[in-house]
């Protein structure tokens, strides 16, 4: 049994952003980024500052019930990027047996078999101002094994920052114009710990993309969702 | 042909709330209203104090089309109770036509035809502090006609004020546990002008909402959200 690398067990919370924005779940947070980008809000997940701890699916699975009880019928594996621990998919197979329901958010760089069997996939590939670069094949190959499961969905979620961003985000969406797409307005300010502050400039941030959208008939289809956990707590982190 | 009471065109904004937030959309406000919500924050449709225009469909789709030109292929019917207009069936049909989606809201009390094909109809039956009273066997004569679309959904939204409604969306979740539900802030300062001290007051009341949701187990499925355009642009009419 291959063991996961652990940063945070936490929850039940909201999802405040992406495909299943507003739900009740628990979040696992996983170790370990094959990318660095520039503006990432969970880079304690890869740049050393916090030890993840080395767990068995079983133990994993009963952290999150010892913290969430009966509280919660969800959970959500973000990263760092999940996909790249082989050992998530005996996870995900003990949590849907229970009858909870799984989501993962990954960027799409690298392939688990078990992705197929998540709930809710979310691929977000990241814009130019990321610092990383697409590799639009291998993006390919994801969404063909995603999109066509039966009762399972899979959307593609963008982080935008500036202009660059949004034309990156168009071609996304018109590459693949049949999964539904999510914008997000991006943080750039994750060190400031004045919540009222941050507060009124992300929703300045989000008032911009929203106009932007408006404005572009490329982006009919897209939805377009601040983080609603940043508006509610700021940058704390575990909420 | 039957004429629609139009009371507002506007658009392309994005839609707030519910099973569509962050979409890109126009909207279409009929007059007109069977309740009388406490609440309301479209009184404006059935007081009185606003005149709604009588319009023929193809004349509203003509308005839909001047107004957003070719920067939408999304449009919500919100009232009022759209359901009160016969008219609206050829409204969606020429919309669909045209490859436009769907979206109606309504609180179930009238059945329309038409209903059925809308793309997203959401439900939103109203809590005790409306100061309404739900017909429960129209509501599952409703949802029963609804929920088993091929491609289109149905969902349900409870706006929450208090406990009392809070259990009362515990009631209606329970009664379809099939259908997705979100829950909503509700918004008891609709005269204010200060967006300011509005977007606090709204977003404290959204964070009571999530700790009341994160401890009932009777919710562990639901969806919370706020409204997201009374975050951005306060109570002003017409974005």
């Amino acid at each position: 049994m291959k063991k996961v690398p652990v940063l945070e067990i936490f929850g039940p919370t909201i999802q405040g952003e992406g495909m299943v924005i507003g739900r009740k779940t628990m979040f696992l947070r996983t170790g370990g980024c094959d990318y660095r980008c520039s503006w990432c809000d969970s880079a304690f997940t890869w740049d050393g500052s916090q030890k993840p701890d080395l767990l068995e699916a079983s133990d994993i699975v009963e952290r999150l019930e010892m913290e969430g009880g009966s509280f919660f019928n969800h959970v959500t594996i973000s990263g760092g990027n999940p996909a790249l621990h082989e050992g998530l998919g005996e996870v995900n197979r003990l949590l849907q047996e229970k009858g909870i329901q799984t989501a993962v958010e990954t960027q799409g760089s690298f392939w688990q078999e078990w992705m197929t069997e998540i709930d809710d996939v979310t691929i977000s590939p990241k814009p130019p101002s990321s610092g990383m670069k697409t590799n639009w094949e291998q993006l390919d190959a994801y969404i063909r094994r995603l999109k066509d499961r039966d009762t399972k969905k899979v959307s593609l979620k963008v982080v935008i920052f500036d202009d660059t961003d949004l034309s990156y985000a168009a071609d996304v969406h018109e590459r693949y114009p049949e999964v539904e797409m999510f914008l997000q307005t991006g943080n750039d300010e994750l060190s400031t710990a004045d919540d009222q502050w941050l507060l009124s400039h992300l929703l300045t941030r989000y008032e911009w993309l929203v106009e932007q959208v408006l404005h572009a008939n490329r982006l009919n289809d897209v939805k377009v969702l601040p983080q609603l956990h940043t508006l509610l707590w700021g940058n704390k982190q575990g909420v």
